[in-house]
């Protein structure tokens, strides 16, 4: 099986996740600027989901590179991968709406957690598909970002719970930990880890 | 004709389809977790037609795999295959919302049914146009899951009127029977003919 | 510029319009089946307007196919034309929804009627920056579906007035007369022609 | 990284949004021509806003074919431009709505704006990785119609507060300099400057 097609099919539904979730801000009914004032939450939350999806788009796109050939248990945990992302625009929405309360910064966490769950298992398929000289085993490399993003989560579903603003803080900084390019990050590790 | 185009058309039809089903879970008002237990069993129908949809991609694709030329009929089979595959979001939707009752359990089967028919009458157009030496007839061997998907969706479809659980334990397993990689049940099927 | 992404992009928003349409057919509220009943004529629209898609982007497909260099004209005329289409959802669910009533039943003439016009425009855009010995120009011969298409729909336009059923009936017949192959009809043409 | 999944990525999102601000005209419950007159203004905005996306489709595609290799700030760039682009269902919507009153014309003017200098990042992304010899730089030479552009809409903005339609003539005047050919003006600017 051709890795073509699958790269379309995902990059098709991730299209369509970040254009769907904008369908959340509702129009609203009033001519005044007042009338956007409950939105500005859930522009924030679209933000976020926003960048979100753009960096699992982009470290999709990276990791497929690595892989040569498209087996059975790759592309379910690739379908499954996107099944986790599809319940975005409904977290994002939820949370918006809602404020930035409690229970949907704890599903918005969730969320984001089992999606860090099921990038891990995709990238475990395509390693163990591709051998022990696999390129992407030595691409992840000891994978702190990987291993400290699940830990993060979880911190903030159940902060979200006292505070959901250090739930948001927590998902605002673990975006920016993907967001700024690796090289220099990875460097000032190895110094404190020297 | 090329057959990329059909296959990037296809592609785009399904990844729209598989995505706008979870648009029938609408974000509750509510902010608490009890507010989204409405919702578990439109969820729980997601989960399902994820995964029927996801199957039929996968299968869609080697099946246009084996596909050298696009003629006519082709192309207007994998059209019809893509109708009955747009009715899915409707079906669960309203199968979700109604928890899994009756006539909503009966509609689901029935599009099962229908999709999974168009499916038989697409293999059936590329297995005509490449003539005896088609590989796709070689491919397709017996067909027992084919064959045997209908016939229990026909039995889920009558069961739903008295039991609509029997029809969801049925649509379950025959997504499972997809699911499950085809050479193992085949060396025990083998085994049960010998 | 490439003749690909061209394609690419119409077809992205070709197989967007025609799942959106489904879109229209509100999951009911009710669980019984006679709570579809008024879904059936939407139901039936949209069969129509799938259909319609369908031949379009069929149609389109060939013609761009003859198609070697895209030049302005011919990019903003393709625009042009899946502006129109992306219509169809909007005439599809209003005429489906009032049960065909006359003004549902016109507009959706019009915009059949526009689209058709804005197909026209394209294959003589890329006619004519192929010059005279455009592959299209002779393929398209005396393109007799082409010039009775517009005279039904206006037709069928002022016939939705008195009784849209006859408008009905002729857009299904227009639909039918492009799904039917080429060549028989137009060999049936020839012998009422000679 | 390659080029090509950049464009098809963009290629759908831009391809969504262009077909799903058609959702934002809802359809009527009457059955008569009049139901249609409230959705007028709504119609015009997104005939309007359907141009500006077939722009930057096109200008995007071109751009796009100068450049060689995708780097990590283009890829953010391009992310940030159909960021604001996906904003564009939003204030269309909310601007038919409300028959372009001041406070949604200025919003439009203003994601038009963002949307202008997200494209102006991209460009400068890609100029500055091919270096000096950049084809885009040459291609874009004095840029007038990227520098105007921002300008004519912060005028059309403040304008916005005491006549909306100053700002519409505005939107629909930068329109059609963009969808103008460039010779021909740049052929009259020429002139003039001298």
């Amino acid at each position: 099986m051709g890795k073509g097609r699958l790269e379309a099919f995902s990059d098709g539904v991730i299209a369509i996740i970040i254009t769907i979730m904008v369908l959340e801000m509702k129009v609203p009914h009033g001519e005044s600027l007042d009338s956007l004032l409950p939105l500005v939450p859930v522009f924030f939350s679209y933000i976020l989901s926003f960048v979100y999806v753009g960096i699992y788009w982009n470290n999709h796109h990276h990791m497929l590179h690595t892989c040569r050939r498209v087996t059975g248990p790759i592309l379910w945990a690739n379908l499954h991968l996107l099944f986790w992302l599809s319940l975005f625009p409904f977290t994002t929405g939820w949370m918006g709406e809602n404020h930035f309360a409690s229970a949907p910064s704890a599903l918005y966490g969730l969320v984001l957690l089992m999606a860090g769950i099921a990038y891990w298992l995709l990238q475990q398929a395509i390693i163990s598909s591709e051998g022990s000289a696999s390129l992407l085993r030595k691409a992840v490399g000891r994978d702190w970002k990987g291993k400290l993003s699940p830990v993060l989560y979880i911190v903030a579903i159940v902060a979200s719970r006292w505070s959901p603003w250090i739930a948001q803080a927590i998902y605002t900084s673990v975006a920016l930990i993907w967001l700024v390019p690796d090289r220099r990050i990875e460097h000032v590790l190895r110094g404190t880890e020297a």
